[in-house]
């Protein structure tokens, strides 16, 4: 498979120009290819199992927090998603209509879904009916479709795959407390899997969620100093519910309103992964959700003794890792090349005079450090080497964002820190008339306004008057 | 949640009217809900949580055997769709057509996938080169939309999950392997885990996929006696690859097109599940894919000891079954029914007069038996309870089956049997007006042409000249 390809050395360095290096990585690491309907793209088998892999972590989470999956229709009657007026102007003008079912026209037409609120929204007016039927905890893995006008694989696609999980509760605090449950789940996604340190807070009015009170969120840097949100978790009081017609007999017996949220993570973040953690030889996985987690790459593989005790090794290490024998008649070279655009985050080379004194050599990924080890209790020496992967992986993000975040006590220095990409940490008076101000003359927007509050001064950067929260600016993706 | 619903005992007998008791079941067991897009239903936690376990079943022999999965866009330019002849004769009727992105018209329309052969085969010509590139064996999970007239939850839905294995091979004699190899995954999958018996075999050309140059099916009868196509693998020989220009160079570095395959399986196969096993009191499911595997009944659960007793012996279940506790202040009758209409397989009772002795009550689903069992050695009971509830699903399926197949060696005694659903093993001339005329005098269709073939007769029982197979006839769903 070598010989058709580009030559994996061929992508653009990350510091020239970053946007070119993204591109050139999905393509050479195989994550996707391009497809031949406008903004859609093909997730490879390589991507694709990235996917499963965090899929798996996360409907686990799901599933020990009391959630269950249902798939509900992908189609959505234009009467349906006119009936909450905020998200229906959210949403159309962005959705794909279906308008003939064969030859012949609908009488209504049918959205695919951008979102499934709606559709949830409608399924449970028709089966709560009592306190009892409380709460709903339902979750689906699925497509989504949002017709952008530009895309770019994984952070923006026209469709892209997500899990959008919607709960409704007896009560808003109980609604509320589960808002902030799945961030927190989210946030646990991000830094102890995948490895990304994120900022959790709300968003301001101006950036939530079409239709909720609430949206909050986990905004993480990128290696270029750009915000990426990773995933967000909304509560909408009973406005759904209300919209719906959605009621409830309660504890007293009389009618009620239920408190809803809704919460997604999507294939975005495997941007994510690729522009926190990747390099100028292509991706770096982290162990986590890595498709392979080791490769073992023979060196003169004719040699006697060289492919029993390759085999062997993969045998001893099977049942702890995703491991793969690099087989192919490719030279070590190029499968050391390929595997790092890859971004296996270990490597083992094993030859003849490696065995001859029964060592291996293990290369990290993320730092590409080359260590000489016995065969003897490999097992141990590589949960190691896999923790210092993850430990080196979380610390490089945190340091890059850490370098790239100033706190701003005045406009003055927001201007002048702006003009380079990161986040800025500054104090806004909370009205929407300051944040379009900052984002026409600094081109920046807010993040979110962070849990982890610092009072950095008492007046707004924008417009002087008394400062409500202290919040995290930035450009995003 | 006892109290809004219908009540349990209120389906209709199964042998009064099978098709209303179908429609009964699957709302009662809360498989499914409908919605508000006609044609289109919700699959509810209970029936996703079915699919999810034959999903995690099937997923793992599809890895086994090398395949990979991938993820195409759910859309296809209609030029694109076009380019395979019977293809689209066979899928345009009845494809869902978007026409419109937010409020700007399409330049092309796209059909929403009703399958995926044109979308991969667009893939293949781009990435395969080299018969190193061989061969490619993928498959997707997704949802995919017919705009079928009538439908029916499961059995015929406007849209629907399924899985879409799509592979590529250097040789035919691969790609037919390749085929025989998914069907008979497909009839393990039947067999060993859903304990649906199927009949595996080709089918004739008028029923055949449409750019298919050979399907094969394994048919499975129903309840009823009429049939239910679980499965079916397709082999394309390199017809596909002559219209997309799928080509590459072979080990003599001449231009070749490859070989082709795909086969699916979709959520048709619960209806089939539910249509095998069910009886008056609701679903029966086999323990592989039952999301509950056993339920744990505590009876006058305020005595000292039940709910303690309870949780130790569902603590020492759960490492090895989906174990349940029935906590609700449901009554044990209701409680009874409930899982009973779900399908558990095996219930466990246990009160204070089998505390006393350290007894248990467990009662099987398929035949309603009931047992006192020690506690002490529970596990290997119920393993053995467990076994022979395998069994009895199998062996009542296959009885029902064998009751209901006629050996019919002139067309009189076919006339005659098929008054009555069933299976027609009759002999066939091969030819397609044969069938038609079975079609419109007798009403019945082509199941397949077996694998296993018995020598009824020499002759074909409609027109009496020398017949080439042995065919299954019936009534399909």
């Amino acid at each position: 498979m070598a010989k058709g390809n580009i030559s994996l050395n061929s992508i653009t360095p990350i510091n020239e120009d970053f946007g070119r290096w993204y591109t050139d990585v999905v393509k050479n690491a195989e994550l996707i290819d391009y497809s031949s309907v406008r903004g859609c793209v093909i997730l490879r088998p390589y991507g694709y199992a990235i996917w499963e892999n965090i899929q798996r972590i996360m409907d686990g989470m799901f599933k020990e927090t009391g959630h269950e999956n249902v798939y509900m229709p992908m189609f959505i009657p234009e009467s349906l998603l006119q009936k909450e007026k905020e998200h229906v102007e959210g949403f159309a003008p962005e959705v794909a209509w279906v308008t003939h079912g064969g030859s012949e026209p609908l009488a209504e037409r049918l959205c695919v879904r951008p979102t499934s609120e709606t559709l949830f929204c409608d399924h449970y007016s028709r089966i709560v009916h009592s306190y009892r039927d409380l709460p709903k905890l339902y979750n689906q893995w699925c497509s989504v479709v949002r017709w952008e006008k530009s895309t770019r694989p994984f952070l923006r696609s026209r469709e892209f795959l997500w899990q959008e999980g919607h709960t409704l509760h007896e009560t808003s605090e109980e609604a509320v407390a589960e808002t902030m449950q799945m961030l927190s789940i989210y946030q646990q996604v991000c830094e102890e899997y995948l490895r990304i340190p994120v900022i959790a807070g709300r968003k301001t009015d101006s950036e939530k969620f079409a239709g909720a009170e609430s949206t909050y969120t986990v905004e993480a840097m990128m290696h270029d100093g750009r915000a990426l949100q990773s995933g967000t978790s909304h509560y909408f009081g009973d406005m759904f519910a209300r919209a719906f017609n959605i009621q409830f007999a309660d504890r007293e017996n009389k009618i009620s309103y239920p408190f809803q949220t809704s919460w997604g993570v999507s294939t975005r973040i495997i941007g994510a992964i690729i522009m926190t953690h990747g390099d100028d030889r292509g991706l770096i996985l982290p162990p986590a959700i890595a498709p392979t987690q080791i490769v073992i790459v023979p060196i003169a593989e004719h040699k006697e003794g060289v492919m029993d005790a390759v085999d062997k090794l993969s045998e001893e290490l099977k049942g702890s890792y995703r491991v793969m024998v690099d087989r192919s008649d490719n030279s070590p070279g190029w499968k050391f090349a390929q595997h790092e655009m890859k971004g296996v985050p270990l490597r083992i080379e094993l030859g003849p005079r490696d065995l001859e004194q029964n060592n291996c050599v293990m290369v990290r990924r993320d730092n590409l450090s080359k260590r000489v080890v016995s065969l003897e209790g490999i097992k141990d020496e590589i949960a190691l080497e896999m923790a210092a992967i993850e430990d080196g992986l979380f610390e490089k993000a945190l340091n890059n964002r850490l370098e790239r975040t100033y706190e701003c006590a005045d406009y003055k220095t927001l201007a002048e820190h702006s003009k380079t990409n990161g986040f800025y940490k500054a104090m806004w008076c909370g009205s929407s008339e300051c944040e379009e101000k900052l984002k026409e003359q600094l081109d920046i927007s807010s993040r979110c306004i962070p849990f982890s509050q610092t009072e950095i001064s008492f007046e707004c950067v924008c417009c002087g008057k008394p400062a409500k929260h202290m919040v995290y600016w930035g450009r995003a993706y």
